[in-house]
């Protein structure tokens, strides 16, 4: 169960200039690079339109390079792998957001994307830049118990505030009407992940955990960051009756609810198995008298060629299930309806 | 480099059924699960398209499974891990998407599939359905030389025929124009693909093929077929030099030309590799004054977690772009234009 050492990058000092040099080259309709390493929109809405900024560590794509676009974020501060960008580079991507109706600073809620936000807002008082907020997201609840959800890290539920936010701020919503959108997501937002097999950092080559050949990791980060505990390897059935039941149980999801759910691929999962996952969270669901209104199987943040995967549910309303349905339109992320 | 053998499935004896629930009840949207275990589309159109239908082995997904849909297949008639559909599953299929326009029955040319394909077209013959016919698709120069084309083996660049076929046959060509402009498509396509990492047999657990730490195979076909010969690991770089110019040369495309380009992955590759490689791919393109239209980037058949990817190129004309930009919604693989 030896990681997969062999990657095919030129060196590791230049894998972020290369990767945003050919992912702007791949998708000039959609985003241009800046001379500052910025990933902006190519075709930014005039005015009027509050901007949706995002720093985080690189080597987790598609996110956060594949979610600026149309219905999503106008502005991404790519960082070095796994390292938060600083607060110098989080300003310039403020500036480069504002559009005059105020920017939003979304924060997946890591310490190091925490501390260099509030800095760069710090910043921002400083150069007189007043219309801007922050907004923090976690999800994962196996990173703190509930009553302490504000400490929890942000993973893969992210996703789903992401995408309607990104689908509200296109209405033109004022700043604050945005935060209050990010936070209403987040608070219907649950998420608990599985690893069963690692990745390797891209720049050391280190392999980023050890897990045993018959052995799973329930809620781990994507880092690698240490969860619930090791679990025996068990079929896909029996890893969601593991994973599914703390999820209900955290928000708490109820009959009669609508949901989105959502199954993140960390990396190597295939969509064989994401597949074969996805029947028995529809059956348990049914069972539980909870209604799936849409899904999104697919990766959003990886964690390098990690195999395994994270259950994400959201509880919509009609304002939600509205704007999920609206285009997002980004690089290597897309949400049309048939 | 040992291969991920753990996977989260069921029993192997379940694998396709449990996949085929699970992804019609991810998508009940775009894809419905017949009884017979077919994928149809959700919601097909009433009457005058050709039924464009295909039969493949699966463990490949998203190919075929997930390019069922508008602007892309009516019908796929999803086979055993890595095993050609039977010729009366396939005639099924042939039936399950008639709907009085005639029927395209589109090959990846591999013997297996070929053979059921052509032995369904006999049984057709035999019930008196007349507006059938086939067409046989190729694109990997590793696996014959130029002059034998109609030898080579159905890889990624298929792609490029199944979207811009898709879109044509939503215009309601006819049967005839369908099976023409699939294979001017085909007859301008090429494709090279390089393994580094192997992938393992859901079923059996066995591992598909071996390779050394420092080796890479060029050439290599999505059931691990013996490619062109293994070289040195390089850099991505040095990767997409050994692997562009017999792209070129083979069709030839020429200075002057305009191309989609498409880089499959096969599995566990990352974004952050394909990017880095498609900076490359760019970069070469311009000094040979062969002009990009749009990249596809992504996973279309895969070999489970095999590392690796495929290197398409596609000629084409005004008539061309218009058909890759129509719109494509399969349950994950959607083309929109921002």
């Amino acid at each position: 169960m030896a990681p997969r050492t062999k990657k095919l990058i030129n060196q590791p000092a230049t894998i972020l200039s290369d990767m945003l040099e050919g992912f702007a080259a791949a998708y000039p309709d959609i985003v241009r690079l800046t001379d500052t390493g910025l990933i902006v929109r190519a075709q930014p809405k005039a005015t009027g339109k509050v901007g949706l900024v995002i720093g985080n560590g690189s080597g987790h794509e598609p996110a956060m390079i594949g979610l600026v676009g149309q219905g999503l974020f106008d502005v991404n501060i790519p960082g070095e792998i796994f390292a938060a960008p600083g607060p110098g580079r989080i300003l310039e991507g403020i500036k480069a957001a504002d559009r005059g109706a105020g920017v939003l600073v979304c924060v997946s809620h890591h310490a190091g994307d925490l501390m260099n936000a509030e800095m760069a807002l710090e910043l921002c008082g400083m150069e007189g830049i007043e219309a801007v907020e922050m907004v923090v997201l976690y999800d994962d609840i196996s990173s703190a118990p509930k009553g302490r959800e504000a400490e929890r890290r942000g993973t893969a539920g992210l996703f789903f505030t992401w995408k309607m936010l990104g689908a509200f701020a296109e209405t033109d919503a004022t700043l604050a009407q945005c935060k209050a959108m990010a936070e209403k997501i987040r608070d219907n937002t649950r998420t608990l992940s599985v690893a069963i097999t690692p990745g390797t950092n891209p720049v050391s080559g280190a392999v980023m955990f050890q897990l045993p050949d018959d052995e799973i990791e329930v809620g781990m980060g994507v880092h690698g960051e240490i969860g619930q505990g090791r679990q025996k390897l068990v079929s896909a059935d029996q890893t969601i009756d593991i994973m599914l039941p703390p999820v209900l149980e955290d928000l708490p999801f109820r009959a009669g609810d609508e949901v989105l759910v959502f199954l993140n691929n960390s990396g190597s999962m295939t969509q064989m198995e994401l597949f074969i996952l996805y029947r028995r969270v529809a059956q348990r669901l049914q069972e539980a008298g909870i209604q799936v209104y849409k899904t999104y199987i697919g990766p959003y943040a990886t964690t390098q060629e990690m195999a395994g995967f994270a259950l994400s549910l959201c509880r919509v309303d009609d304002e939600l299930k509205t704007l999920w349905d609206a285009p997002a339109i980004g690089a290597n992320v897309r949400i049309v309806q048939p």
